[in-house]
């Protein structure tokens, strides 16, 4: 077979997983290509190299446009700059910015790794994500570089591309993310200008891993999940087909993390499909209402204490154009769906955790729901559901046996079991840590700590993790399902529900609420309203409401319990 | 690992390929599932028993609709019965019926192969292609059944199982395939009622054969083409995001046959949104338009014959829901695009072939096409564009090389040569034919001996097989192109253009023609207004047209051009 130039070795690649020059001669037949979604960017500028990519509004407050070409350039230009220094595996500090998506693509076509880390993490537990994942390169935002000074201290040797997030691109001005990005460029270049046909944009094997985002930790230190090429591009194609990432061009703003479980593998769906990325530094509610509004976005995903105060700020008014919003995290309450609904913000409810690429669940609306009365309606749309299209079947089993035994728990809606997981939608495992790898598949399938019921539709919903379970006078109280129904108050913007000591029940459930902007409540009143509305049983009544001007959260929006049982505790001393 | 009963051992078989009993014990980690679309009906009715899954009007005149538990319960009664029979490589000779559509699942749930013939073949054909195929059963429409004639005279010992299609389903009136449903029901309920986990909707092998669809074989034999379960499955989510099956609930109208490509995927691309199969037992318009209006079709995929037709069949008129249109085979022209869009039927205008698993390349349409002339914009939209969302680039070479020889012709719009596909969009291989296999793959890629031409923008236009191109007076001419121009007159219908031989420039352009209802043309008239409407090159000018009342078709809706050379022909001597 002769050798042809241009566009005809990128299909040939495929065969043998051949990169810029490297000759691996594997038995792959012609009809097979190892599934890797960092093609889609490829794909994306043959098909429409002058469709808008990106937009964003840089750290200096410059709005900028950028097209798929100008976007795959640059991921090029850090992928030749990587592969120059022989850099493989990289990470990430920065907030939902074009290097970032940049990096995501850049880093694997130079065959690397992806590190991302959690800027809201403190400078101790930043290092020890970076030493424990062996990078060998950071790329970390100007505003949040200086969370790496625990992990220099360290490893000084291991280089940093700061990038500035500006508009400026040349000069001394520009900052060293944008010089490494021109560099690579210009090396390649220098080599004959092999473009992305010189990259790895295809891949030698799908079961290689291209990321390691972590686990937030909240009780141990983070773990590192490997995602591997072939999960990445399931999961991608599968949230395109259940968020509907293919209806027209879509406009996808960048509220969920992109640190945060590779943004649930949207970095990569929105591509697949030609998508708009809006970028967004931080979360700020005015300017989400303003490029809702601006820039007619189509798609966002955010857990339910940013949709909470989204539905809630001043700028909140109904859209023109239906926005898809995928929401996940904790379980959203029926009040809040209504809300959003009526501001043309369309809930998909999902499920998942960093261990099965983001969402793996999704709550799909049946058509009998439309005849059942709103609060029933959005209770069975607040429930986990069913696995998604790319996905096996999501069991509930027996939480009281030994290691690796699996027993389905009765589809009868009441008898509580764990949320377990097999198959593609499943990460490969924690990095470097095979104890942790082995509980995490006890028995062969991937067991998620999420404890929930499984009704008899077999759709499953969420309870507690455990430890949000109260046990109070033999009765056990979802503090989940509390939250839900507080948050019924008309005044009550959002609740958070603990366990504390009681003497005569053993254990009570305690209520820290916050109040709608502009109204006034005590937690006496909270308490005779719960005692008296109906809707709550008896014994589920918390005994005591505290008000709160602000509920403490994680990272990624759940509400921080442990902080809430810290709380708690300290009052009672 | 104790042994649960119920769901939990479906999740679990996907890691040994385990199905009904049998426990090989293959390495598959628990992060990996293999791929196979056979599963997406399990899921169907794991998340949606009573949603709408098929809407038939039977042969007997009844309409009947089923729920997905029903279908899959059909579905899983096949199965059992061929499992109890020892039944593996299963014929399929049926119109689209709902039989058609349980083969497809029960057959490979019973660990088998599907072999579709098209039933407009001759008794000799359909001999050959399921004499070739080993099959060891099939299943046959009433209707169609006495075309096995010839293939019973050599394999009496095949059992044929006769599908009546009425809505009789038990008593002697039911027909053998309503009976071997049941039994096969029996037998699981005999066997322990087992269900679906008994049987093989997940595979130990993705790369293992599930179907073998045979070409069209116009000038030869027809080839088995083999399908795997992985490439049918990544071709099925591909269809779901190209066409927008995933868009509310899909009414799915089934004019395209089941027997070719298996459909292009859609039996389980349709199933895997949970969509609605409108059988449809043969093509008629008025019966299509009654369809399309009371079961308030949202898509359909259609030769451009059919849907030519279609927009001039009496009863068309504007439908109130949008209607996605997928549209292949030959080129459509711009006319035929822009009367299907006043009608509210959005044609997607794609292109593949049975080796590709049907469509693979869709013209994708450009924001910056609506500020174009309509024709032009048509013009664009006819293209075959690019490759699908799950495609690796498809290629044009320079045809005139020697074999395995791939060079790229330049991307100029003019310079001709052939298509090639490369990786997960390829069948296997010509079943039991390893020369045609190679010379289909050689070089690496797959050879579609279609002839096109690439544009600047990257996509591809296909112009003619290389027998369709005419050359006259040194002139290349497409035949394509000049059937496109020749609709454009007001009272045409379709056109078919062949080559006649010629004294003066070698060889010229005939055309054959159709004329509209309630028109009447002459041969001379569409002459002198080809020769005078400004938009036909003088060379290209049919020299001969000839006025007929229809054009003879393959079984796919192609215009037969083998048949109108020997019209041509026959008409010279």
């Amino acid at each position: 077979m002769s050798g042809p130039p241009s566009r005809l070795r990128s299909i040939l690649n495929h065969l043998t997983g051949e990169g810029g020059g490297k000759s691996s001669q594997t038995a792959t037949p012609p009809h097979i290509h190892h599934l890797s979604p960092t093609f889609f960017l490829e794909r994306a500028i043959a098909i429409e190299p002058q469709g808008e990519a990106i937009v964003h509004v840089t750290a200096n407050g410059v709005p900028i446009r950028r097209t798929y070409q100008e976007f795959a350039d640059r991921a090029r230009g850090l992928a030749y700059y990587l592969k120059k220094k022989g850099l493989k595996r990289v990470g990430v500090l920065a907030p939902n910015t074009p290097a970032f998506l940049e990096a995501i693509f850049g880093i694997v076509a130079a065959a690397g790794t992806i590190v991302p880390a959690n800027y809201r993490l403190s400078e101790d537990e930043i290092s020890y994500i970076f030493e424990f994942a062996e990078v060998d390169c950071i790329i970390a935002d100007d505003e949040f570089a200086h969370l790496l000074s625990a992990f220099r201290r360290k490893k000084g040797n291991v280089p940093v591309i700061v990038d500035l997030d500006t508009d400026v691109k040349e000069g001394p001005s520009s900052g060293p993310y944008d010089q490494a990005v021109l560099e690579g460029l210009q090396y390649d270049a220098e080599n004959g200008s092999a473009g992305w046909e010189g990259l790895h944009s295809k891949k030698d094997d799908e079961d290689e891993m291209i990321a390691i985002p972590f686990t937030s930790g909240t009780t141990s230190r983070p773990k590192g999940v490997v995602y591997t090429h072939r999960g990445a591009y399931l999961a991608s194609l599968a949230n395109v087909v259940e968020s509907n990432l293919n209806q027209g061009r879509c406009r996808y703003l960048w509220t969920l993390p992109m640190f945060h479980a590779i943004g649930w593998t949207y970095p990569w769906a929105v591509v697949a499909v030609r998508g708009i990325h809006v970028c967004l530094r931080k979360i700020n509610y005015p300017l989400i209402w303003k490029l809702l509004k601006e820039e007619k976005i189509t798609h966002f995903n955010a857990a339910p204490t940013v949709n909470t105060l989204l539905v809630a700020s001043e700028d909140a008014e109904r859209l023109p154009q239906k926005v898809h919003v995928t929401v996940a995290a904790s379980p959203p309450s029926g009040y809040l769906f209504e809300q959003m609904t009526k501001l043309n913000l369309h809930p998909i409810h999902v499920y998942g955790m960093t261990e099965t690429y983001g969402p793996v669940t999704k709550s799909y609306p049946m058509p009998e729901w439309e005849e059942l009365p709103d609060q029933e309606k959005y209770a069975k749309m607040a429930r986990q559901g069913h696995g998604f299209i790319s996905s096996l079947p999501v069991c509930v089993i027996k939480p009281d046996q030994p290691e690796g035994v699996l027993i389905n728990v009765a589809k009868n809606g009441f008898e509580v079991g764990e949320i377990v997981f097999a198959g593609n939608s499943c990460a490969k495992g924690y990095f470097k840590d095979e104890e942790a790898t082995r509980k995490l598949f006890a028995g062969g399938v991937l067991h998620s700590g999420d404890l929930a019921v499984w009704h008899p539709d077999g759709s499953i919903q969420i309870f507690d993790r455990s430890k949000d379970i109260i046990i109070s006078g033999g009765e056990n109280i979802s503090s989940v399902a509390l939250e839900s129904l507080l948050v019924e108050h008309e005044d009550i913007l959002e609740a958070g529900v603990v366990s504390v000591p009681d003497e005569r029940w053993g254990e009570s459930p305690k209520a820290y609420v916050t109040v709608k902007q502009g109204k006034t409540l005590k937690g006496e009143d909270v308490i005779a309203w719960a005692r008296d509305n109906g809707r709550i049983s008896r014994f589920m009544v918390p005994r005591e409401v505290e008000i709160i001007d602000e509920l403490p959260k994680t990272s990624t929006g759940k509400i921080e319990k442990k902080k809430l049982r810290a709380m708690a505790a300290a009052k009672d001393e």
